[in-house]
């Protein structure tokens, strides 16, 4: 599938992955649990939801990305080469953002991260990770909405399992959506750097 | 760094990654807590540890995975479908192997699985993965010089952090690696299918 589309302004824009895959998720499951009822289609008014795009730097990305832990100054060139890496890595990078029209600005952000296996007979695991929405717009289902997507991606690129880290204030946002602490597994981590 | 060797009995292998990042590595650090005193560079008498082959499909690769969880049937050709997606994401699959050079069979695995952040500074984060050692061979420090192993690599390829996910009765074993179970935080699951 290509990555590089024409939109409608007649613009092309290079996604981190093909809007297609996106565009064809099916969210019937989903949507009762949505009051007023949004979904990737129509996340609000003048929202969309689309993959990263290569000229998201100029629509704050990064800034966005500040609102969830460190990021520190990252230049144009360094951006566009970790984005170039990613996506030269196919079916594994799937980062999803909500871009507010009106004004340009990406507004919400998430990533599938896939892993391939040879467990499981050759399958897939997905992880949701990084999910953010600018503090201005809290509280308007977006990062409900950037999760429910991400997870039904996960699923559609063939995963057999999706899962995520959190801390304990999160624990609730998240079983809302489906996601459970498995009796008994424990998460593990050793830091090398801030 | 070619990844395509010539080995000494003038076979050519096709490793996953490239062998120099694995023997380059300095155990210095770990190797008081191993006696008798083992490494990367000699595992034991007999013993090779390698990063993951094309041919490790007739080294009996799959059968050993099989003694972590379910894998089910693969055949040659998924596997070697497998092995070249995970190659074609460059600095992402680190699989490594322990092989008995004496019969020809992997009897020991690892994954090191790296995924590129945009998060701090575009840093990466590590994960291990899969670590099984043939039920013949365990009590030989093989699994926690696999682990050592894998995450000294992380280190190296520039992960700020490195992870990974265990039941109840392999934390102290992890523990004693230097992997911390961090205060608040959670891990959590969603599976689609077995
Ligand atoms: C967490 C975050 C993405 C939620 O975004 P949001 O768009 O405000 O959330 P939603 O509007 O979709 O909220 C959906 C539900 O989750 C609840 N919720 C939202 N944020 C929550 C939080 N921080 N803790 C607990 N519950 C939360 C809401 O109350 C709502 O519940 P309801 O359906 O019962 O009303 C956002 O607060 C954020 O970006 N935080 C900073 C970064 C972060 O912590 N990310 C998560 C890392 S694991
Ligand atoms: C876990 C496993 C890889 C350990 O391999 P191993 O080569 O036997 O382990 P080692 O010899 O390196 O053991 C190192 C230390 O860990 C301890 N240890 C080993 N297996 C352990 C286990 N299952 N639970 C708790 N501690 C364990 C050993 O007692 C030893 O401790 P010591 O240094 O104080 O003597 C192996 O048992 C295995 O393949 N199990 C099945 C698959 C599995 O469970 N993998 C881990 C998934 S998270």
């Amino acid at each position: 599938m290509s990555t590089t589309v024409t939109v409608t302004n007649g613009m092309e824009e290079d996604y981190l992955y093909s809007p297609d895959i996106l565009n064809e998720l099916n969210f019937d499951h989903c949507l009762a649990t949505y009051k007023p009822p949004i979904s990737h289609r129509y996340p609000g008014e003048d929202l969309l939801m689309r993959p990263l795009c290569l000229s998201d730097y100029d629509r704050g990305f990064i800034q966005l990305l500040s609102q969830l832990t460190k990021v520190g100054d990252v230049t144009k060139g360094e951006f566009e080469d970790q984005f170039c890496h990613m996506k030269s890595c196919s079916d594994t990078y799937f980062i999803t953002v909500i871009e507010d029209t009106s004004s340009g600005q990406v507004i919400g952000a998430g990533s599938l991260v896939v892993e391939q296996k040879f467990i499981h007979h050759c399958s897939a695991r997905g992880r949701v990770e990084d999910i953010v929405v600018n503090n201005q717009y809290r509280g308007k289902q977006l990062g409900k909405l950037l999760v429910d997507v991400l997870t039904l991606l996960s699923k559609k690129v063939g995963c057999y399992k999706t899962s995520l880290e959190c801390n304990d204030s999160m624990v609730q946002f998240y079983s809302q959506l489906g996601f459970v602490k498995e009796e008994g597994q424990n998460y593990m981590c050793q830091r090398f750097k801030d």
